[in-house]
């Protein structure tokens, strides 16, 4: 798994068991899944909207900044279902089938496949 | 960065090279970022409901199935726009200051920080 | 009620009882919540990425087309959770205070308040 | 046009003319086309949110409070953007056809057509 990921779902876990009052995240574990959803939405409108601006302007900090909250809020989903984030990176190796087909046909180019 | 994340991007910028009919990825490219964009919000949506199924059910397949999705197109968001995914995880490290302070704290636990 | 949305929800109710290969709405219906929900989510992104094409192009149709979509879906799970758009209405006249206070600062002008 | 539409987008014009500090929909208006979008977005997403556990539970208050803040946040947006709610209504007639074909259809009901 991605160091960054890795770092962050072990400060996820720990958070779960923080106060509320004592970090962001543990805020959010109190509220529930109906506000981290929200934040999940919220997010990915966000990571549009500066996507829109930046396809006009060029400029791509928003985008950045965006991603970032929109990738975050979805690990605090998935901790927050007990669900490992390397099961997602597993799926998304599964469909590329890199130890495999795909990845040859990435590789070679000549033989696209329709999985991606 | 992530193998898997890593590997993606390699695909997905090898990609900008094919027609449209051979592969999906070239198909989103060519029909522009608003259709790319338009993804990123299904797959969100699609992603809430189904972790609203999984707090009542339990059942975590359809979660994994459509975080990937989610991932898997604002990386070719990213991509469309030519942003570097690494700079998104750059963002989550610098926020969580994991080669510091915030690690620390992350650590001892008695020291959360509003950050996160 | 708006004669628009009453006509649409008589509509709607009457297609409850028809074959899902009759029409999109009563194929809709036996897709379930979840399928509604997604269109839902769809055409609110779309009415997202359609507003920030208008406000550079100054074009409109794109955004009369997707808010229609927009309110249309709606209408549809409010039919499909048997909750009559009336009541959406009755809310929102509630929050205006249309036949009270905040229609007489909203007449007058020189007493907005902070509802709205 | 609806009543209620109707008074509303009075309301909204009217505002547009107040000062940020005086409501809501004033400060909306200063803060710009991308925080109303972000709040178009913000509240379909609380109202799938909403409709998924009207689904489980069966009770309706929030599904009509959401869908209430969705359509008013929808309204903020066109009014923003300079266009008539009228012109939603009138393309959500267009498509039922309501003074034609799709009416009769819908009024005998043994001819369903796809357009709804």
């Amino acid at each position: 798994m991605s160091d960054t990921i890795k770092r962050i779902t072990q400060v996820l876990e720990e958070r779960k068991q923080a106060s509320p009052e004592s970090s962001y995240v543990a805020s959010l574990y109190q509220k529930g899944i109906n506000k981290i959803l929200e934040k999940v939405g919220e997010e990915a409108t966000e990571t549009i909207i500066a996507a829109k601006d930046a396809a006009v302007s060029g400029t791509h900090d928003d985008v950045i900044y965006e991603t970032a909250d929109l990738w975050f809020h979805s690990l605090v989903m998935l901790s927050s279902l007990n669900i490992d984030p390397q099961q997602v990176l597993d799926e998304l190796d599964r469909r590329f089938g890199l130890s495999g087909l795909e990845e040859k046909a990435a590789r070679t180019k000549n033989n696209p496949t329709s999985s991606s």
